[in-house]
């Protein structure tokens, strides 16, 4: 089994291990210290070395952050996570305080005291952030202090885990679609064109991507952790730990990218003096921005130049993913067809279902990983958003309740990422009615046209309409990039209340995941991933508008929808999908499981 | 009649005040002068006397920009109005550049010679445009040089119309619901809160909402041309030209608020010396800021504190616009009587059509002016988004041709806006089909419901999905904000595809006009102005949502539409809209023109 089902942390941790943190502070001379949950790779995920937050205060949540004084302490979450900090962090030890709304900036202005020093890893903060709380610790007459060696890394010591070192190998052509020469051509030149020679690339999904590398430093996702450098002219500097390179990649990389070790970096930035820039301020901690001033380089601030090329997927990465949407997609039929007979009969504890289908995927020969631990959430546990079942809190299914299944995998040719809302026995008509609901917004985002320079933020609504004419509405966004056999998260598209200034690009894969959550009683998630299709002109139209092909292939529980509060518009689309998940999942699957898709799929 | 059907401007403008302009700018050293649209009011509509580049030019569109060189000359137009620019301004004179895409910058930057002197008038450019003109201009080696008198006002002399000096009256508490003290008091608290001591008020419907005060400075908007300085404890100083002064004025105003004369602005500017001042970038030219700056004030870069205050109507002016919108209703639903009985057997030409609408207007007794010039579009016509009719352009409609009519009104309780689209004959299928996407979208946007935070963005798709669908568009926005007896076009809310932070909130009222346009052929607009209403529990639901309710009333034309492309819901929704019409409009009206009524709003 891929996935585990333990908890990695306790709130133990905060009381055993602050002693140990603030005993190296002293050693440093510092009031206070600043742990937040970003790593040196500014990454969504985290190797268990780089889990700081965690290891100091029991906190596993994907975002977050820790102030620790010599006398108090607080840690910083937002509103997806108020139960789950109280759940993991002892509260005699540490404060629980809003991430939003002022955070960790308010609480220094208020806590810090003038003259106190305050140290924090250059590493892990962003400039603006950082910026952000200078002021908040000047206003308390307070100053803060990079530090040479992160305090908390000296207290962890022997217990922390080794950094990872996982295999760098090729991403062959027949995946990535366009030679990395040909991307660093492109990329360059976007480089020249903003007046800059050269870009400092920190973001792993980069490096993945720039140089068609894969590797295996974080869970979850193919990331190759490291640094380089492009040049405008193209060549490129890549600096990666010796243990990592593969045998192949050498020759892999060719002779404009220079293979170099991590530890030659600094001065590498340093002979970029007098040269203009570009370093990402969102993906890059200010540690670079420091070096390259310190080197007297011209920095321009800017959006990762190779984060829109590789968001804007090419013909080989869309057709890949179409094979892997099909291949996923018949192993969570499979599972659909288990929780539909079996599942009916013995309803499944959520572990179990999540095994079922992990051994489904595996089956393919082709899964590489998931792309993220698999939510099953069955009744009450379903309204947990950010629901992961561990042995303590599983649950088992009951008669008259729906279980959410959010899921994915990792494949050579593919990224996915689904979510099916099952009705265990009979759905009550309320939960019909909210499916139905929900469902409207799913059809209503996956048919929709549009013209070039349409944002996510535009369209968001369209997923929410329905539901807001009930009353009702859901607190997450309604779609997040995906990358190709990369993060199943990935930016710079995507669709949500919050405004956006991205437009939706031909290539661009996006989920498609409203839902619906009645706390303590079920959730209701309907998530498909669509590409972004070319222009098209319309008969009869004028404008060539672009649309949505939907990439995810699996039935939709048809025993959850009130058929009547759906347009004939709204049957046909949803008959149309049934039928083609029939024709392309159909074929692969088992006499027995394909008769019963045959039925699951329909016309409604 | 209020509107008028001459040009005010002619192509033989420029090379005739050309020479002048020069000759002015010769005498203070000048290479070159910029004319921005803009007057010292920052106004959407100038004040004759102000509409320099009208003058300078001929161009009267609502935006725009020249630049004239010793030996050269440009305007810059945006989109709206490439083809009415080649009609009123001689090329042989002037260049004619875009607006839009780097614009006078990028002019600047090309055109102008090292060690030129390019002159700019303070009280007409906003400090951000300054700014970029200040680095193009440098790029070129070329200095902007701020002129102490207009040159361009020093030519026009005695040809150029008086400043306006309109009267400036109370404005009753029966229409305005707020008394000025309580409106000072509640936007001086704001400033309180911003840290700011006090305001420099600019806006002209600032002045006019702050105090309860209207003018006439402005056509087709009761806005009194002056400025005011806000203390954060609710007392003000209100400069206004004493010629504009009533008799009741000064007691009206009460003690906190002292009346005084435009020239004493400078010195009480001055007098704000060690305060933190507010002041609005997007509402104030960059001469309040060089004032603020040597008098050693700290500016404040923000919002007009008035403008969200104003946008947010209280109960009395929301009950005060329905009166109006059933009056202005009772007035167009004569006219569109007389449209489909005399109208269809002998179709008026466009001129003839807004006379007759502007006679049913002036019969309510109750109207103090337009909201703006009456735009009748026949057939062709009606595709020019920005067409006003005259005597040049005036057209006969056509049978079996459709004309737009997009007019308002100014009355003391409420301004008005409605756009009507209405069949001269037998529309075509395609005209009806268009017709019907577009009523879509309008009714989508009418219905909709949506949480507290919700913006004008994110609801922007609804009144386009209907035509995206169809691969068809239309090129403005959907909606804009407006005024309670103030700007038909009011801040800082609005419906467009363009972001915008700005929340809807209960009381703003909005216009909703979706549109397509087949050019050469036909325009089809359809408009209703909505006021946003308080969040309202949702039977079954759970979170309170927002809504609309429509202010206008009056019949859409039945016979364009497609009755089989509308859903139940939304013949529902337009079968109670047009009840509504029948029972509120309906009791005002002649026998004959209640009976025509009564079949032109019968169910669809």
């Amino acid at each position: 089994m891929r996935q585990t089902f333990d908890e990695t942390t306790d709130p133990s941790f905060g009381p055993t291990h602050l002693p140990l943190i603030r005993q190296a502070m002293a050693e440093q001379g510092l009031d206070a210290l600043l742990v937040p949950h970003e790593d040196e790779h500014q990454n969504e995920y985290l190797p268990a070395a780089n889990d700081r937050l965690g290891w100091a205060t029991g906190f596993t949540g994907s975002a977050g952050a820790a102030v620790i004084f010599q006398d108090k302490a607080a840690v910083f979450v937002d509103g997806r996570y108020t139960l789950q900090v109280r759940d993991q962090v002892d509260q005699a030890t540490f404060e629980i305080h809003d991430l939003m709304n002022g955070g960790v900036s308010a609480y220094l202005e208020a806590a810090a005291k003038p003259g106190q020093a305050i140290g924090y890893d250059p590493r892990l903060h962003s400039p603006d952030a950082l910026a952000r709380l200078k002021i908040a610790a000047a206003k308390a007459g307070a100053e803060l202090k990079p530090v040479p060696l992160n305090p908390l890394d000296a207290a962890w010591g022997e217990a922390r885990p080794a950094q990872p070192a996982a295999p760098v190998v090729p991403h062959p052509l027949q995946y990535a679609g366009e030679e990395s020469a040909a991307k660093r051509k492109r990329v360059g030149e976007s480089l020249t064109a903003q007046g800059a020679s050269a870009a400092v690339l920190t973001a792993p999904a980069t490096l993945a991507w720039l140089f068609n590398i894969r590797g295996g430093d974080v869970i979850r996702s193919p990331l190759p952790l490291g640094q380089a450098i492009l040049a405008a002219d193209g060549t490129a500097r890549l600096f990666l730990d010796p243990r990592k390179v593969t045998p192949d990649l050498p020759a892999w990389l060719g002779n404009a990218v220079a293979l170099e070790r991590p530890e030659d970096l600094p001065q590498a930035l340093a002979a970029l003096k007098g040269q203009k820039v570009l370093v990402d301020p969102a993906q890059s901690s200010v540690w670079y921005f420091d070096a390259l001033g310190e080197a007297d380089a011209e920095v321009l601030r800017a959006e990762d130049p190779c984060a829109l090329p590789r968001a804007c997927k090419n013909p080989v990465e869309i057709e890949g993913t179409r094979t892997a949407h099909a291949r996923d997609g018949a192993a969570l039929t499979r599972f659909l067809h288990w929780l539909a007979t079996d599942g009916q009969t013995t309803p499944p504890d959520e572990i179990t279902a999540v095994r079922k289908l992990e051994g489904f995927r595996e089956a393919t020969g082709a899964l590489k990983d998931l792309s993220f631990d698999t939510i099953a959430g069955a009744a009450g546990n379903g309204a947990v958003v950010h629901y992961r079942p561990t042995e303590r809190l599983n649950r088992r299914a009951e008669t008259g309740s729906l279980m959410l299944i959010d899921s994915g995998a990792q494949y050579l040719d593919g990224t996915t990422d689904v979510t099916r809302t099952v009705a265990i026995g009979e759905p009550s008509p309320e939960m019909r009615e909210r499916f139905t609901l929900v469902l409207k917004g799913h059809l209503a985002l996956g048919r929709v046209r549009f013209p070039a320079g349409t944002t996510g933020s535009a369209l968001d609504v369209l997923a929410r309409q329905a539901l807001w004419a009930h009353g009702l509405d859901y607190d997450h966004g309604t779609g997040h990039g995906v990358g190709s056999y990369l993060g199943v998260h990935e930016g710079p598209q995507r669709i949500s209340k919050s405004p956006s200034p991205v437009a939706l690009k031909p290539g661009m894969i996006l989920s498609n995941e409203p839902g619906y959550y009645k706390e303590g009683a079920y959730g209701i998630r309907i998530e498909n991933l669509q590409v972004v299709t070319e222009a098209e002109a319309i008969p009869g139209g004028e404008r060539p508008m672009h649309g949505f092909e939907t990439l995810t292939l699996a039935p939709i529980d048809r025993r959850c929808i009130a058929r009547d509060l759906l347009s004939e518009e709204e049957r046909a689309q949803l008959d149309a999908y049934h039928a083609r998940v029939r024709e392309v999942v159909g074929p692969q699957l088992e006499p027995q499981v394909r008769a019963w898709l045959d039925e699951a799929t329909a016309p409604i």
